[in-house]
């Protein structure tokens, strides 16, 4: 499902959403007053479109165009989703919330980026505030999931609904806030820690590196897959979290959790840590900074994705969503997507033994469309591959895309060889040939076997198809 | 390097140690009057021995073994390292740091795996407290790499060295605290990220599960691998940390930042809370739980060591530590290691994909014994796969020890064919066989040209020296 998204205020937010939209095959319209706004969507634009494909085997949508209009009114006029990302000031925002509902479709969700305000402070004095919610994102917009969904007292849930089913259509995860309070509910951790720091840099405890080396070689990797009561459920052992809980519930009294005051917020404090930040990270552009975080993320979130856990799942789930049936042609396209970047190796591209997971993912296409999709697997039946023949003709990068065309060249009983070509989407070029032989087998026995009726019959009329040896 | 390890109080911290240290070829002593330790050391030793070695491409040290007895005095005579993690009490670790002084080695560093104490707590009333740390480990002990070394008013700077060069040979990374505080510096954001998640679940905003997905789909993807400070400065955008700071340091005094007081904590919050938990993840056992935490911490510190970023880096730089020369035999043993969990597919097993990955992975070791080394390859030359053959002889499950035994069957100007086996440890079966073509290439150029003389000679020495044709 795709739509047409205004985005009120570019700048990285704005422009993680409009990005996202794009990509995913939205029609973007931006309003931004800021002579500088299409250069920086271009920028977050360009980071985006190098990442968030890498996450997905499956093909992506033909891209929406961004367009930048002058007037809130032409930006609104016709969008599915408008998404207000202006700077945090009340008077601003409902002034804007004026301009947007007095030009937007009646049916148009209405989302905010607000990480402070309530929706229903959005919502007021509004003659219809009813398609008015807080859809709070998290940078980068374009790659991290999560979306604080905050329906206000005048929000009707049909806005909620169809905010929920746009949101997931685009690849996001709208966690729908029971009530609303101020800064919902990841912002409020992030301000418990982020005052929890100032406090031990001003005090000379610990300088900002040692702070993000304590965060990410520590308790950052346990939350990036559990978050935090499930790892404490853990460590509560087989009595579970009520253990934990009588375990480590006195300490919420000890002297360590009184240094709740906010400290003086000066020109002294910002001195400190602008000068500790520039000698930790001053090295690097922030444009660098925020390419190493995307291949970090990206990576991340591949890794969970092969877990099928915690972000990872949300990507795979998505992956599905995006993925349609192959078709009938001649020979078969298996595999289109985008190399990530966690597949390049020493010598800077896709290493070896990824040529070999694209061709074993072509294959398992194959299977599905001959009917030992993953259904057939768990009924205890698969194919198994013996050999592999492949010829790395030409070198592909990170972000490159490509595409892979599969014949079946034999198929009878057991057997089954496929002759595989990986081609570059850009100019058709064949990166690679491989010629895979494999056997179907019984995942009880783990012998070889032969496969069920259906799936025979569908490898016999598809080698038919393809011209194979009998 | 290796020496003796007396761990004091088993349990799940402790056991983490111990697995560490054993894993890591060290000899280990335990005491701990809990009937119960041995079992319980036991279930977090299977653990980590199916993870830590999944982390590593170098083979791990011949694993130390882990002793039981009866007394401290026992545990830490002739220890290197004596680590305490026994409950919380600061009467009891006093009485047992008595005991330890008086029979420790008076070179031995005195480890605490206290979350609370200051070390000079620790250090009160005892003859020599001069080797006394504190040592925080973060669960699980046997992946996550962060501790926080903190030295008392008495601790020696030598002891705090040796500290540092112990706990980095067995893959840690010591973040020396720059003073002592309560809770030292991770548990404070623990402490503040609890008190308002625990807030948060009172007062019905979210329930501990929507808690958990807040944070792993959102902010924890970024602290895993920035931390906090450097995730912020890329916000502020080309401005840097300042403007970053301009732009939210007003809103630490906003109203949201207000509330900071401790929950009561009653059985109604206990209730409350292990109701949600076990609704969220009762249906999985601890073990479950635990092994899942871990295949996912695997896969990330995985994904982030092929970046090179964030514990991941700090992974590569301690697998190059136990990584040794090859030997001169013939056949070259290139690759010696575990399946990572991260390698496996829908059929249960090694994916073919990596089985080309090991096969990479081996002609990049034989290119290093050769002298076509990173530096080579910086200074822009290398070897590129132009074909492989790979039978796959028998499967290879997650967790399985294997090695790969690697010939030059070629080695003459720019040519170069290998032949890899690859074989199961326990057993010696072959699993799977590679023939593989490279050839030489000017990383300049991406075209074919003959490789520098040391290389040449190097690789012609070791074809002749393999049977080679010519």
């Amino acid at each position: 499902m795709s739509g047409t998204a205004a985005i009120i205020g570019g700048g990285v937010i704005g422009g993680g959403w409009a990005a996202r939209f794009a990509l995913m095959g939205w029609e973007v319209w931006v309003f931004d007053p800021d002579p500088e706004a299409e250069r920086k969507i271009a920028a977050v634009m360009a980071n985006a479109e190098r990442a968030l494909p890498m996450l997905y085997e499956a093909p992506m949508p033909p891209r929406g165009a961004i367009r930048f209009v002058s007037t809130i009114a032409e930006a609104v006029a016709g969008a599915d989703w408008v998404q207000e990302s202006v700077p945090e000031r009340l008077d601003l925002k409902l002034k804007i919330y004026r301009d947007i509902v007095s030009h937007a479709s009646s049916e148009a969700v209405i989302g905010s980026s607000t990480s402070g305000f309530r929706p229903s402070q959005l919502q007021e004095g509004l003659p219809d505030a009813s398609r008015i919610v807080v859809a709070h994102p998290f940078n980068p917009v374009y790659l991290l999931p999560l979306i604080e969904l905050v329906p206000g007292v005048k929000t009707a849930p049909e806005a909620v609904d169809k905010a929920k089913e746009i949101l997931t259509g685009i690849g996001m995860y709208p966690l729908h806030v029971r009530a609303e309070i101020d800064a919902h509910i990841a912002d409020r951790f992030l301000e418990a820690v982020w005052r929890e720091a100032l406090w031990l840099v001003k005090d000379g405890i610990a300088t900002t590196e040692e702070i993000d080396n304590a965060i990410r070689y520590g308790f950052g990797l346990r939350w990036a897959q559990m978050g935090l009561f499930e790892t404490y459920r853990i460590a509560g052992g087989e009595a579970g979290m009520r253990h934990f809980l009588e375990q480590f519930g006195p300490c919420l009294t000890w002297p360590w959790t009184r240094l709740t005051d906010v400290p003086e917020f000066n020109d002294d404090l910002v001195d400190l840590i602008a000068g500790q930040s520039d000698e930790q990270s001053g090295h690097r552009t922030i444009r660098e900074l925020e390419r190493q975080r995307d291949d970090n993320l990206v990576a991340i979130l591949h890794a969970l994705k092969g877990r099928e856990a915690a972000a990872g799942k949300l990507v795979l789930d998505h992956d599905a969503l995006l993925r349609g049936p192959l078709g009938d042609g001649v020979p078969l396209v298996t595999v289109r997507r985008t190399v990530p970047v966690d597949w390049t190796d020493v010598n800077g591209h896709m290493n070896e033994g990824r040529y070999g997971q694209v061709f074993s993912d072509a294959s398992e296409e194959l299977m599905t469309h001959v009917g030992a999709d993953r259904a057939y697997i768990d009924a205890g039946n698969s194919y198994f591959t013996a050999e592999t023949n492949i010829k790395y003709l030409a070198e592909t990068l990170a972000a490159e895309k490509f595409f892979v065309e599969t014949r079946v060249t034999l198929g009878a009983g057991k057997k089954l060889r496929l002759w595989h070509e990986m081609k570059r989407e850009a100019d058709g070029e064949t990166l690679a040939t491989c010629d895979q032989f494999l056997l179907h087998v019984s995942l009880e026995t783990r012998r070889s076997c032969p496969p069920l009726a259906h799936v025979a019959e569908a490898v016999e009329r598809l080698a038919a198809a393809h011209g194979a040896q009998s």
